[in-house]
């Protein structure tokens, strides 16, 4: 069973979110075991303070370092531990980096809050530092369940159908094909006549095309990246005719 | 006040944080009200089914279109409706977007699950598609929840201090310089003199300077889309010449 501990001054939080959906089913069924510790629990003065104001000036709060590094030095797991910093600072997440951090075991998930940490504990912990992407949050609680989402459901026998995974969009770069269900009409919309036809290499080849068009048109970035094969780019001509065509 | 409405099929999954940090504080001084909504509850059958098979064959369920057109039509507020599917089909969130979003009076958040949308949705409604990032989750409750603390902390007055916001990461597209808080001394490390110098000019040339560094080190991608100065591009010209030198 993996362990994911979550160090964070708001443990209620979590409360919703763990208990619900992928997160919860992954708890239930032993595949995972999630824990939030609140960081305040580690600073011992009389008030609990966990954060100070910056040397040099300036606005907001800094993370005090000494109630991160004495719960990191308790939470830590021998060597099987993965610590990694929510912050923007880090690596931009990717769904590779998804698939790399299901490999570990143990992660242990430290959100940052306010101005950030204090930059020592950078310096003597050498985390794994991850940002979910490049906007401003208020603090690393949503990344560290962004985070554990992705990397959940990846662990084996977790979602109850292989092969819901496999054909999500980012797996293979692709942006996702559309998709259908009943009715057949909707407000005069119909369903493609080629998802009737009940031929399943014409389907396929619809799908495979339809993500292709989807992706070009709204993330060329993402096409540029993907391993196309020779059917692919034989589709790409027939979707660039098309659209010449209008 | 501004408006928001999630639509989800986990409402559960928003009880903590909406009720912590920023959101809950949002909402207690009038900034902005955030209404949950279980789209379960515009599904009219007996077992309020909400998914159906995919036309075409193969796994996982899609959501069907009657429910989520329903819910829009009851939730949409004349004009001033600004709807959002969270989706990764979705254009990629970024500050700029949260910004662009701070301007509408009401959001509606459609939190996608399964598969996705049944894709006459996007036909009927024309929505805004919001994508967090590059990887695949289980469902939008997360990427609604981050959108949305994204937004909520640049509505004017919601942050207590103007200038927390200023120098976050990502504003000027630089990730942020390093901070320092008590004690002077972690461990051996001590915090650099300039910032114990008192000299302001010193102290905002070496934090400049270092979030320079910092960006050229992780994010060189973000350096090249930012606006920099005569000044920038002289401390970019240290920092070659320090890196050289070891």
């Amino acid at each position: 069973m993996r362990q994911y501990d979550i160090l964070t001054l708001f443990p209620g939080f979590f409360q919703g979110p763990l208990s619900e959906s992928i997160l919860k089913r992954a708890q239930q069924r032993g595949f995972a075991q999630i824990t939030v510790h609140d960081l305040r629990s580690y600073a011992h003065d009389r008030h609990a303070i966990v954060d100070d104001r910056p040397y040099g000036g300036g606005a907001g709060m800094v993370l005090k370092p000494e109630p991160i590094l004495e719960a990191v030095a308790n939470l830590r797991l021998e060597q099987e531990t993965h610590l990694v910093l929510l912050t923007p600072q880090g690596r931009p997440f990717k769904q590779a980096i998804a698939q790399e951090l299901v490999e570990h075991h143990h992660l242990l998930l430290v959100c940052g809050r306010y101005e950030g940490f204090d930059e020592r504990v950078r310096a003597l912990l050498a985390p794994d530092e991850i940002s979910i992407g490049d906007y401003v949050l208020t603090g690393g609680e949503l990344p560290a369940l962004v985070l554990l989402d992705a990397v959940i459901r990846l662990i084996p026998g977790v979602l109850g159908d292989e092969e819901s995974a496999r054909y999500d969009s980012f797996v293979d770069t692709l942006l996702d094909f559309p998709h259908y269900t009943r009715p057949q009409s909707v407000k005069g919309l119909a369903v493609p006549d080629v998802l009737l036809s009940g031929d399943h290499e014409r389907i396929r080849r619809w799908r495979r095309k339809e993500a292709l068009r989807r992706t070009q048109v709204r993330r060329p970035d993402l096409l540029q990246q993907a391993e196309l094969d020779e059917e692919d780019r034989q589709l790409l001509t027939e979707i660039d005719a098309e659209e010449e065509n209008g």
